[in-house]
């Protein structure tokens, strides 16, 4: 694989040996944090080291372990406990209220390296007849449990297929602006490979280092600059997927009329339908200029009205990304404590970011921006924008701190149409902050919830939600799990996805069927039976 | 129905009135072609009146066709002559030979008219009863056999379901910029109540006038403008569709990771499915400009150079069309013989529509200049533009005379990516070229076969081939066969698409499973068998 894994947490986020963020200022940050949430002093909450970890029993026999071993080879299959424990579970915030107990509750009883379709069409095959629960996984970054080692029954032996040694760009067309690449690809690997070329797939998730392209697409991600690179299902020009039954190859044209583009069930199906062993993306020229500028508004409505009017107007954007006031004042808050004094004034980012030509981001910034001051934005210059821009991958790597402080935080996100937007960002605060209150460990215990509007389309945008509050430490998972649901309803009362771009996985699946409707669930599940009538794909991931 | 049925040809194209395009220049332009193809004079081969059409007896008894007026209403439920041959087939060269020989194989045994989804359901719970098939019928303007009124055995009794009174625009929702609509509608009223709005849907295909919203999603069609408004599966947000399972609403977000999108598989899924009673599409503000440019190539090559740059470089144009020398050569003389001489240089003209506001579109015109010149090509003028765009919608109207005279005509199209485009130009025009050789009725005869570029992507385009020649009147379905088949080959051996926005229908449909693959064609017949257990819904299309 193209990192090394030994390098990055098996219980939280990046890498081992990676600076602290909040550098000297870390303990006045901590102070401020512990009065925002009520307390005089954050308490000391530690993740269990690895050593303290106990580990189901394997429930694959001898002779299943050597049939795998024969299919692949042997230094490919791994049964050793730091294995099991990196491929037990992704990096959702439940993810790590379990890792970090020491009670690993599933786990994989074997992590196989494939390293080509074949060995994989092989491996199905042998799980098919043994009864082996198969589940992929690229990065193992999935924040709504995607790849969770489960089985569909607790007895069902689980096989993690650890997609990352196939990690090759096998292709690039320079003429159709196309590149066939294996799924196990890292972020930064395959940006390397294109850009030596002059190219880009410009999918620059916050997961980008410890992702793959895989995940991507199985998960249908988006990049931060979705509005100029597209979503996994936009770039994907065509997928093989091995299934239990054989290797299948979507079509791929540059677009067509024969028939449903089944291609198009690929991006989103998790895993369940087959494992993508490679897949054709559409690359765009590495872009002459990159230019992010902040604006600041004093009312959220009009910065909303600002983001519709600009991706309304055809205007080519990489990102518009517009922080609610309560958004705006943590980070800031973040970025300003122990430097002396917390941040006053109320008011609302908004980070634009144009990719491209020069002449053609110079004349996209000027009609932002008059759309902009239009709706009483103001320009507060490059600062802003480039300062995000350094840091777009670094607020991850604050969860793992503020676990360790007694602190939860986690995220969601969906997306609406303009219309319904306003009304959604508000339910869905007010769904969150009630159910944190009412699930609050003290009655002193105060919550921050807040959120910010990304990925804007013309008919709607993502609203992406974090909440961080202070965990009840007797029934972390029953806490999350109320808030979780308090926001996954009002989300779908008031006409939200599921999800945006993190996907379904265990997280959202007991609410697929009232996003898809009994017969879109049915027809999902009619694709599942004809492609892995065994169930053996990703059990429990998707469709519940 | 917002179109007065009797005023449009049965058994040709458009309007009866319409005048002739030719006029006074019609005996020279019937002459010219003549000699193109190989004889002194061309034939007199006028179709059948519609009083010599033999229809087959009705397969509906009384008391079912009693239920049926039943659940709908008596004055809503045709078997008379005229709606019956009107319903038969659609507008394919195909079809033509069918209906203009008076020899109608399939006809409806009756043609229902609903208004709303639950009339819909009730008469497919009906004929799932009865065994009946239903065939949903649009403006019926297929050219690939997609309304063919035919059950899956011959003595299964067809009910065509013509949709064209669901034809309201249901809302219009401003700020989102998307509206909902009823299938019926047919193009003209569709635009006239968005544009009463400020928005358009920008779909106009040749068919515009006499296709409909339903059809348009259903075949997975595009508009000429497809750069700008883009194809269906582009503009659809979410489709109602009334199953044999019950009513289905896809998801309707502006984009979403809660799975594979299902609404993605209705364009495309050509009524097999479902029948769409409504769509939420997304619209666009009506242009400010509309600017079609043509310009000159003295090479094919280079001009699809530039049309690739063109996309490639993200400007953001409404149409590039490239005709090649033959089509050039071809649509010049039917311009200009009788006017004194026949064109003689070779030549390419590609035409650049730009919609937008004006100062997007001059410099859209500016950028898109300097790429034809650097490709070697010419700015020939506004007229040539504008002349492409006020007749847009007329060739189909040559058709007509041209089967009265002996000739067949008849076009097909596929996409394809940038790379193998040339090669596929050459190898299908070969294909057609060498198949109507082989299938014509005389030694002397010659054919006429051209193509053109259009719908481009920065992945690869459109290529869209014409050929004109002489019937073989004693076995006209054969010799199309045969050049159908010939050419269908080329276009898969070539990496083309079945269709980039055609259709499958009956004519594509025994190829599908080459260009899906097994499992492609197993997940479709899967999907297929949950929605419509009974095989009622157009039986015969897409899937053969």
């Amino acid at each position: 694989m193209t990192i090394d894994r030994k390098k990055i947490r098996w219980n939280g986020w990046g890498w081992i040996e990676a600076p602290d963020l909040l550098g000297e200022r870390a303990g006045a940050v901590w102070d401020w944090m512990a009065r925002e949430v009520g307390l005089p002093k954050l308490p000391e909450t530690p993740a269990k080291p690895i050593e303290e970890i106990a580990l189901p029993p394997s429930r694959l026999s001898a002779q299943v372990l050597g049939k795998i071993t024969e299919a692949v080879a042997p230094d490919r299959v791994k049964t050793d406990a730091y294995e099991r424990v990196f491929h037990a579970r992704g990096k959702s915030y439940l993810d790590l209220l379990h890792l970090r107990s020491g009670q690993i509750d599933v786990a994989p009883d074997a992590v196989v390296y494939p390293v080509s379709a074949s060995e994989i069409l092989n491996l199905l095959a042998l799980a098919e007849g043994a009864g082996i629960a198969i589940v992929p996984f690229g990065g193992g970054s999935s924040v709504v449990g995607g790849v969770t080692a489960k089985g569909s029954e607790s007895a069902t032996p689980v096989i993690t297929l650890d997609l990352t040694l196939m990690n090759r760009v096998i292709e690039i067309d320079e003429v159709s602006m196309t590149a066939r690449i294996e799924p196990g690809i890292y972020g930064p690997q395959l940006e390397r490979v294109l850009q030596e070329r002059g190219f880009t797939l410009g999918h620059y998730p916050q997961s980008f280092e410890f992702s793959t392209l895989g995940g991507w697409i199985a998960h249908r991600g988006a990049g931060q600059q979705s509005n100029k690179y597209g979503k996994a299902e936009k770039w994907l020009v065509s997928a093989k997927l091995a299934t239990p039954r054989g290797l299948w190859t979507t079509e791929g044209f540059p677009a067509s009329a024969a028939g449903p583009q089944l291609n198009q069930i690929v991006p989103g199906s998790e895993g369940i339908l087959g494992i993508i062993t490679e897949a054709t993306v559409r690359i765009q020229r590495l872009p002459e200029v990159k230019d992010y500028q902040g604006y600041i508004f004093a009312q959220f409505d009009k910065g909303v009205a600002a983001a519709r009017e600009i991706v309304q107007s055809g205007i080519p954007t990489a990102m518009i990304r517009l922080s609610d006031a309560d958004e705006t004042f943590f980070f800031t808050a973040l970025q300003t404590i122990g430097k002396g004094g917390e941040p006053k004034a109320r008011f609302c980012v908004m980070l634009v970011g144009l990719e491209g030509d020069a002449a053609s981001v110079d004349d996209a910034r000027a009609r932002t921006r008059v759309i902009i001051e239009r709706n009483s934005g103001v320009h507060a210059g490059e600062t802003l924008g480039q300062g995000w821009y350094h840091s777009r991958f670094n607020s991850p790597y604050l969860r793992d701190p503020m676990l360790d402080r007694g602190l939860g935080v986690d995220t969601l996100e969906t997306s609406i149409r303009w219309s319904d937007l306003l009304a959604l960002h508000g339910t869905v605060i007010r769904a969150i902050s009630e159910s944190l209150a009412a699930n609050a460990p003290s009655s002193g215990a105060r919550a921050l919830v807040m959120a910010h509007v990304s990925h804007c389309y013309p008919d709607g945008a993502s609203l992406y939600f974090t909440f961080a509050f202070l965990r009840d430490l007797d029934r972390e998972i029953k806490q999350w799990q109320a808030v979780k649901r308090a926001a996954t309803e009002a989300v779908l009362a008031g006409g939200g996805t599921l999800s945006h771009h993190h996907g379904v996985g265990t997280d959202h699946a007991p609410w697929i069927e009232r996003e898809k409707g009994p017969l879109g669930l049915a027809v999902l599940r009619s694709m599942k039976r004809e492609l892995d009538p065994g169930g053996v794909l990703n059990p429990g991931k998707l469709l519940g």
